[in-house]
């Protein structure tokens, strides 16, 4: 069984904005053991979603469209669905009552003709309340087949797949097991390793696939294995990763869990009741919006301060004036003197510091572009390491943060 | 004239990644006059990629594809394409030279056959350089049709758009002008709008389509106008927002400019010689790091304290204790005591601050989930204002971060 995903919007198609909404329903999907087909990002063209439905009703089973649900003139999607399906639009009370009533509560000019039109459904769709916003989502049938309809907007696309979407599919399909477990590298190239663990592939059973996929410096190893055995296909990778432990595992630093490498410090962090700061030179506070993006970061983040500057390392942080001039400012010495006055400033358990140069111009140092250090104080230690993150400024920056993050990781894991 | 983009890899369909480079593509197509007609995301499957590129090859004169070729097993986007221009591999010496160089100057381990393999290419494909990796660009004919490859590295691929596929299309296709302006409004929802301005739309010429954007408590109209005449679409449109600011100008307050907010309050605060501080309550560092990633950054950022606790911002920043006690510390006299220390700390001409409760629980303040402050310090005066944001984590964070560029740009303009 397939699904297809349908994302409709001119603005996909300028560019104006990235499709994110894809990347999550297909996870989501996985998740539950669906498999996505395609992606398709269609106009807001009669036409073309006719076309784009046609196409994908050819090779799925399970539709899921979002976009084209507003209330003007462009948006057109449910008129189009309801050509497709050879349905006519009805008024549905429910939905209009939750429109009246989000004007009422949260819109301040009074409730139009065109909003009441948002309460207009196709006569045989099933309808998902949508508590964010005016348009429903929609359930529809088509033979066998099922059609979804949601809004494009990604925070009440999400609400709808949670609470309407994906409790309904996973009752109404039969859905085989799928597996995916995804093996760390590092110090290889792809084809290197390829050519490591070239028989332990070729030896891989049919349900097993593998991909390479090389990132920031490393080289993950994603293994897929789907059938309607779970036990049997758990057991198959377990052993086709132990096997894998055999040949690479001076290469391989660990598995990469369910959600980033910063939620599970958080995790961490908070079960232990630790606490971290940071302070951030050429990272400029990446490192800090990251951690906070997380719901429930100040249990455990203290703070940070911010500053390409070496002024502000020297009066904002307590970098001593003579360490920056003995050592220069970005090295290991002063890297290791901003966690330890980041940890003090803040009072936290654990401090990330970090020095280095992203350029595309040297700063205030005369080190090559991509040199930087990482500090990481502890409760019992402090120490920085050098690294070389190539030389292009957002992939340094992002390379550093996720190597901070491990870092810390291994050390919080020690306490 | 259409363009399709396919974008092919396993990760994209089980929404491991999200896919960036087609917003790209399109984005950059866009502003040569090239409308791209559909956006589609397949697996590193052989029957699937022939299936795309039939589709897009029925529908567009120029089929862009990014993904699937890395060296290994599961890359096999060379040999279909292969298969679909019957064409046949063969070696390129420069192609191979610079695999060669690549190994010798940045990857320890030694070249292998595999990596040689990158240097065969279909025999009649015209060959773009990649200067940041071992895939090169691959530009075909089939007819009168163009079909481009390229690697589905972002950095690689942008590389490749910018120095070889967009000087190629621009001078191998007859192009139309297209003109996109967007007008910011505030204050009014979608179809409150609509109301008020239908008879403005429904006297706009053929080729000028309106679309609305609802996005973070705005609506912004976008005007897309296309044709061979570029003097006559430029004044269409003129004339048009002209007579949009004579119905609505009450609630347009500009019109956004290629680039971000934050890349204009860059441009001018550099220009400007000033220079900017920031101290970061719930918005965790979002406002600096936003800042920090554009470069060039060090010219005019000076640096932030990011600390939700309270004790931050009474021991790194110096918000008086007592004000805190008589005010709470989500308030307007806090935020704008913590713009203050900031501008002071950081020796800064402006500061901007942020304190407010972003959910998903109450912090050290009783206020309602929502509720932020923002402060702005300037060389002449220092003030915060209040807003609702909502009860949407991510949105709230978003929704301030704008803001506070917003409330910026509007002081750093009067200077």
């Amino acid at each position: 069984m397939f699904a297809e995903i349908i994302t409709i919007g001119d603005e996909i198609l300028i560019g104006q904005i990235v499709d994110t909404n894809s990347a999550y329903i297909a996870q989501e999907l996985n998740k539950i053991g669906i498999s996505v087909y395609q992606i398709s990002s269609v106009q807001d063209h009669r036409e073309h979603i006719l076309q784009a439905l046609e196409e994908a009703c050819s090779r799925a089973d399970l539709i899921l469209i979002t976009g084209g649900l507003g209330p003007t003139k462009d948006d057109i999607t449910k008129h189009t669905l309801c050509e497709f399906l050879q349905d006519t639009l009805v008024l549905n009370k429910e939905v209009l009552s939750h429109v009246e009533y989000l004007f009422e509560k949260y819109i301040t000019t009074p409730i139009s003709e065109m909003n009441r039109q948002q309460a207009f459904v196709p006569s045989r769709a099933t309808i998902l309340p949508n508590k964010y916003g005016t348009a429903p989502g929609m359930w529809m049938h088509r033979g066998k087949q099922v059609l979804v309809s949601m809004p494009g907007v990604p925070f009440e696309m999400k609400n709808l797949m949670q609470h309407e979407v994906l409790p309904r599919i996973q009752e109404q399909f039969h859905r085989p097991f799928i597996l995916h477990r995804t093996i760390m590298t590092y110090g290889l190239g792809e084809s290197a390793i390829v050519e490591r663990i070239e028989d332990w592939e070729n030896a891989l059973p049919q349900f097993i696939k593998l991909a390479y996929l090389p990132n920031l410096g490393k080289v993950r190893l994603r293994l897929t294995a789907k059938g309607s055995d779970k036990e049997k296909i758990t057991e198959a990778v377990d052993t086709a990763i132990q096997a894998l432990y055999g040949i690479i595992g001076d290469i391989i630093y660990g598995e990469e869990e369910a959600g980033s490498l910063e939620s599970g410090i958080a995790k961490i962090m908070t079960k232990k009741g630790l606490s971290l700061a940071t302070a951030e030179s050429f990272t400029g506070g990446k490192i800090a919006q990251q951690l906070t993006s997380i719901p429930g970061a100040s249990a455990y983040f203290k703070g940070s301060v911010v500053g390409y500057a070496t002024e502000v390392k020297k009066e904002v942080l307590g970098v001593p004036e003579d360490l920056i001039k003995k050592h220069t400012v970005v090295s290991e010495e002063v890297a290791k003197s901003m966690a330890l006055q980041a940890r003090k400033l803040f009072k936290a358990d654990f401090a990330i510091s970090t020095t280095g140069n992203a350029g595309p111009t040297k700063g205030d140092s005369d080190v090559e572009i991509g040199t930087v250090f990482i500090g990481i104080a502890t409760p019992n230690t402090v120490f920085a390491e050098q690294f070389s993150m190539g030389n292009h400024r957002v992939r340094i920056v992002q390379k550093s943060v996720h190597k901070a993050f491990e870092l810390l990781k291994k050390e919080i894991l020690k306490i």
